[in-house]
C-alpha cells in the first residue's frame, strides 16, 4: 500500500455565522470571523489517495487525472468564490474549516473511487497556523 | 545604514471592479477577481525600515514598537475585513495588490518617521505566487 | 472524527548533557549540543486534537481556546527561556526533542480534555531538518 | 512510542518510460515526463523511525547516526545522478515517485534495524505539489 | 514606481561541462554537477517588472498576461527538458544558474516591453540554498 | 553584473543586555530577550556576492568555495555557541540581529574579496518574522 498526495490551492471569501442569531450573538461566538461583510483566505488543500502501485506504469494513480478530478470537483467550484453563497455542496452548512474538509472529502470520494483509487485523507489549511484533516466516516 | 524587516499577516475579502462598468465588462477585464460575491486572501506583509544602529541598545528600531505601529495602523483595519467596503484608506480605490501596497506605505510613513526611523519598503504577497513592492514616491 | 491542528512557536536555549558525566564524556555522546554555554532554537509546535464536529457551530474546538491553552500551558513557560534551568516540567529530564514532545503532550492532555476534546498528537520541530511526533502512551 | 523524522535532499535526473514502448506510446502515457533527453527534480526525503526513548540519553536514535545511514545508503547513490541509469536499487524499475519511495524504504530498513530502531515511514516529495508515503509491507 | 513579481516553476535536467575538456577535467572543476548522465532540479523563477500603476484598473500589469508571457517564452521551452540539449536560447552556453538567469532575462525583455512594462529583475532558485539575480546590462 | 546568494544556517544562544544595567533595567528595554539564563534561535543567513560571470566556467563564484568561506569564517564560530560568551567577533557588542548582520558582513568581506568577488549583502533571519539586511558602509 502506497499513499500519494496532491496539493492544490484556492482563494475564497467566507463568514462564520448562524442566520438565526443576531450579529452580536455571532460576534460573541465567532469573533471577527463573523464579519457580515465577509473576509477570505488562501486555502491550501492536500488530497491523499492510497492503493497498490500498478506494475505496468509504476503509478498508484496518474497525478494529472487526480489533479483534474480535484479541480473539476472542488477548485473550480470554490476558487474566487464566496463559500457561503456560491458553493453548492456547502449550502446550509457552517463554513468552518472542519466542515469544508468533510464536504470536500465527500465530493472527492466517488470520482476518486471511479478511477480505481481510495481517497484516504483531505487536509485543508485555512492559514499557515491551522489546518484540519478528515479521513472519512470509518476513521 | 541597516535595513530591518517585520512580517505581519492579515486575512481579508476583496473584489476588483469598477462601479461604472457592468458585471460583464468587469469580468472581461478582471476575470474571476471581479466576482460580485467577493473572494479573499491571506495577505502577507513585509515592512522594511532603514537607518543607523543605536549604539546604546544595538537596535535600528525596537521591533515590538514597529510591530505595534503596523498592527494599529494597518492590520487592525484590514484583518478579517472587506477591503472594498470597510478599509478607510482604500475608499474609492481599486483594491489591487499594487494599490494596497502603496496605500499601506502611505499609512505607515508618518508613524514610522515619528519613532525616528525611515520607512524603506512595503512588500505585500497576495498569494505565494505574486507580490508587490513599493518604495515610496522617491523611487 | 476530525483532526484539527494549531501551530505555535517558541524560542529557547538548551543543552544536552548528563550532570554526572564530564564535559568530555558529554561531548563524546552529544557533540556540540552539549556546549556548557548553551545554544538555542526556534521551536515550532503543532498540536493536533480530534473529535466530532459540533453541529451548532461547525467547530471541533474553538481555535482561540486551543491557542490560549497552548500558550498558557507551554509557550509562556518556554518562550525565551532556558529549558534546562527554567521550565518546571522539564526539571531532571534530558532536554532532547523526544522528551520535549512527550512532556508537552503530558502538559496539554488535561486542559484539552477539560474543554471536551482529545489531544491526538504533539509534533515538535527543533530545526527544519528534524522533528518528533508523540501520540500519547496508548500509541 | 515516539516518532522522529530526519529531512534530507537530493537532486537527480530521471525519465518515465517503458523500453518496450515507442516514444509515442510513452508520450501518451507519461506525457512530458517521458522526454528521452531526461528532466530532473530537487527531491526532498523525510525518513521517520519509531521506538522507545532511551532513558540514558533522551534519544530514540542519535540523529547524526540516522543522517549518516540515509546519506550512505540513499543520498550518495542518488544525488546528482541519473536515477534510471545509475542507481543500483532502481535498475529495471519505473522511476516513479511511488517506486522511489518503496525502494528507498527497502534500502533503509536493514541498516536502521541494525541500530535498534524501526523504520516507520519514507515520505518523498518530487515537487512541492506532490509526495508519496510508504510505511512498509505491513501497512 | 511599483514593482510586481510573478513566481513560476520548471523542472529540468542539466550538466555543467566543457566539451573540449575530458570528463576528469570537468569533474575537477564542476564536481558532481558534471555527471555525464545528467542530473536535474526544480527551478523556481521570480520575474519582477516595474512601472506606474494604471489609474483605470489599478494594475501595473495584468498578472495573467505576464504569466502567459513567462510561460510561452521560458517555461514551455524549459519545463521537463534537458537544458543543454533542448533549450534553444542556452545553446553553446554553460548551463549555470548565472547564465540561465541572464538568458531568461534576455528572453523576457522584449515581450514585456511590448506590453508597456519594464523588466526589472529575474531571480532564479536552483535549490532552496542558492539563487541568482540579474537586473539587465544597465545594473 | 550578476548577484548570487548562498543560504546557510546556525543555531545559537544569546541575550540582549547591558552589563552596566540592572536586570530590571535590562528587562524594561529588552523584555524577555534579556533573560539572564539565555534563550536561542535557528538563524538563517543569506550571503549575496556580485560580479561578472566568468565566461570560461559560467560562474560568478564557485558556490562550494563561497560555502566553505562562510562556514569557516562564520558558521563554525557561531553554530551551537553562545553568541555573547563565545563568538570572538561579537565580544563587547550587543548581540542584536542588526549588530550580528554588520559583524558577519565585516568577517566575510576580506575572504570574499580574496577570491575575486564582491560581498554585496548579508541578510540574517532571527525568526521567520524578522530579518536584517546590511550592504556595507558604502550603502
Amino acid at each position: 500500500m502506497v499513499y500519494i498526495t496532491r496539493k492544490e490551492t484556492f482563494n475564497a471569501a467566507h463568514r462564520l455565522f448562524k442566520a438565526e442569531w443576531t450579529d452580536e450573538e455571532n460576534l460573541k461566538v465567532f469573533g471577527k470571523c463573523s464579519n457580515p461583510n465577509w473576509h477570505g483566505h488562501n486555502y491550501t488543500l492536500f488530497v491523499t489517495v492510497c492503493g497498490e502501485v500498478n506494475p505496468c506504469n509504476g503509478f498508484l494513480v496518474n497525478l494529472k487525472t487526480l489533479s483534474k478530478i480535484i479541480n473539476k470537483t472542488v477548485i473550480e467550484k470554490m476558487d474566487h468564490k464566496n463559500i457561503n453563497l456560491e458553493v453548492d455542496f456547502m449550502k446550509g452548512k457552517m463554513a468552518s474549516t472542519e466542515n469544508l474538509a468533510i464536504s470536500i472529502f465527500e465530493q472527492l470520494e466517488e470520482p476518486i473511487t471511479a478511477i480505481g483509487a481510495n481517497l484516504y485523507c483531505v487536509k485543508l489549511f485555512e492559514t499557515e497556523n491551522n489546518y484540519v484533516e478528515y479521513f472519512g466516516k470509518a476513521k
